[in-house]
């Protein structure tokens, strides 16, 4: 973790960096750096760490991740990175920096290379049952990321199934297909309908996919793991072990938890250029454009990423 | 189609072929045979074609699909390949040859290649929205499958989740896992918990992994498009685009609706392969063996690919 946090400190001469954790772990790695460079880390000593195994509301304690909320919601951080527990994490940043008010189930957001440009996937792990009005909300949010974050024009939304021809998939695929057709979108982004498995990795018939969380969390690994089986990633990259939460008041991005040094390194630069691109507040802005949210939303099924309200 | 059926009756000089379908579609590909290889080969003409748009119960009518479950029903054919629409496919061979009596719900399973063996994934597209008790059915089918179809000892099963601690994933992973940890397996097999979906193309974790249809369905065809982006299929062979259909009476391949020669063929092979082993039968005297199904099985929702039992 540290070891990719100094690798995103060289590699970007304006970038701050704020370590919030065990002060030991940090110590003899940035001795290494030269003076330069070492004046633009800070460490904040914290020792509870949330870890994988605990209940995300863990993360309301005195923990690394609600140091680095705080640090952000009193403006000494501009954005926060976190490889630890995604549930925690979004626990802690809802309850530390606030919700959109029309976005009750922030989203992960995903960016994979694919032939024809970037391919947006959301939700990959923060909302594992969304109902249709999530989906359409997370509809939403990716077209506007795409269009901020990627420079996508007109983004093409479409939504993820076991076939193109309508009627294809489960019953929340079924429910949400007619709701994701008449919602209105930003940025000229267009719906296209279902689409399949191939086009997350290929990027043929759309620019945003949006699914729930479990199967989009499922399918970024196990593409992943097929680039690794395949001797390694595309010459675009490969996919992402980092991704962005939309519909907080705040740049926040999640690591992979079984992040190396270059995936870390990877997600603060991520975090970097989506507050450089103030990529929250646009997307936050078009999002008033595309109308409120669906009372329908508030509905979702509690999961083990359920943000508390209180 | 056709062509990739008669490049296996040019790979395998054991296999004979009935085509069923428009008399017109063969004619021309089965002159190009040489005359042994032609004695290999007849055809069952038939015009009404089930099209991926229709809805499964059209394959109770006079159609390809149900001309072909007949021809194996009389003794005509040993087994059956189809590249036509999974649910049509499904719902004509569990109405014309019969299900097993304790398998509600036949399962669609493929086989990846991975780096230590085969990977056996199932459902990938029959049972949209498995139950506990459907889950653990499958769980069962695919140990007695990993080991008949590909001599895997004593396999590892696992339950494809978000994470590997207890507790990750949605509410049908949440029911399922313990259901599944008491559940008696086969052949030795061992449930191993929760596994992520690197597990599926790298086979790491688990020799048999366990999810719902939906979530199956759009990974294979994730996998299968990485592979695409990455250049192509690893040494060991790419994602399959074809599959067994389990828990019926009679040996069933369904191949990827868009196969190419190359995929029908590779069906074609399987299904010789599964039928000169006796799988079906053996898979089913194993899953005698493991206990009779979970009545809870039979509540399962209604999908797409509900197989009507009248």
């Amino acid at each position: 973790m540290v070891d990719g946090a100094l690798r995103a400190v060289r590699a970007d001469p304006d970038l701050h960096l704020l370590l919030v954790g065990p002060a030991e772990a940090a110590g003899a790695l940035i001795d290494a750096l030269d003076p330069a460079q070492r004046a633009r880390v800070a460490v904040r000593p914290v020792r509870s760490v949330v870890r994988m195994a605990d209940h995300p509301v863990a993360a309301r304690s005195d923990s690394t991740v609600r140091a680095a909320v705080h640090a952000v919601r009193d403006g000494i951080a501009d954005a926060l990175v976190s490889a630890g527990s995604t549930g925690a994490t979004v626990t802690a940043v809802a309850l530390g920096l606030g919700r959109w008010p029309d976005v009750r189930r922030p989203a992960l957001v995903a960016t994979l290379p694919a032939v024809a440009g970037p391919v947006v996937l959301l939700d990959v792990g923060g909302s594992l049952e969304p109902r249709p009005a999530t989906l359409t909300r997370h509809a939403v949010l990716g077209a506007a990321y795409a269009a901020v974050a990627h420079a996508v024009g007109t983004p093409r939304v479409g939504l993820l199934s076991v076939g193109t021809e309508a009627g294809k998939g489960d019953r929340a695929r079924r429910l949400a297909d007619p709701v994701l057709a008449a919602a209105p979108l930003p940025c000229g982004a267009r719906y296209v309908g279902l689409v399949e498995g191939y086009d997350v990795s290929l990027g043929t018939r759309a620019d945003v996919v949006v699914t729930d969380g479990f199967t989009g969390n499922v399918l970024l690994k196990a593409i992943e793991g097929a680039y690794a089986m395949a001797g390694g990633p595309p010459p675009g990259g490969g996919a992402p072990r980092a991704a962005a939460l939309l519909g907080v008041a705040g740049t926040v991005v999640v690591c992979h938890g079984a992040a190396r040094a270059d995936d870390v390194a990877s997600g603060i630069a991520l975090a970097a250029h989506l507050w450089r691109r103030r990529a929250a507040d646009q997307v936050r802005a078009l999002l008033d454009g595309a109308g409120a949210g669906d009372p329908e939303e508030s509905t979702d099924r509690t999961t083990d990423t359920e943000v508390p309200t209180s």
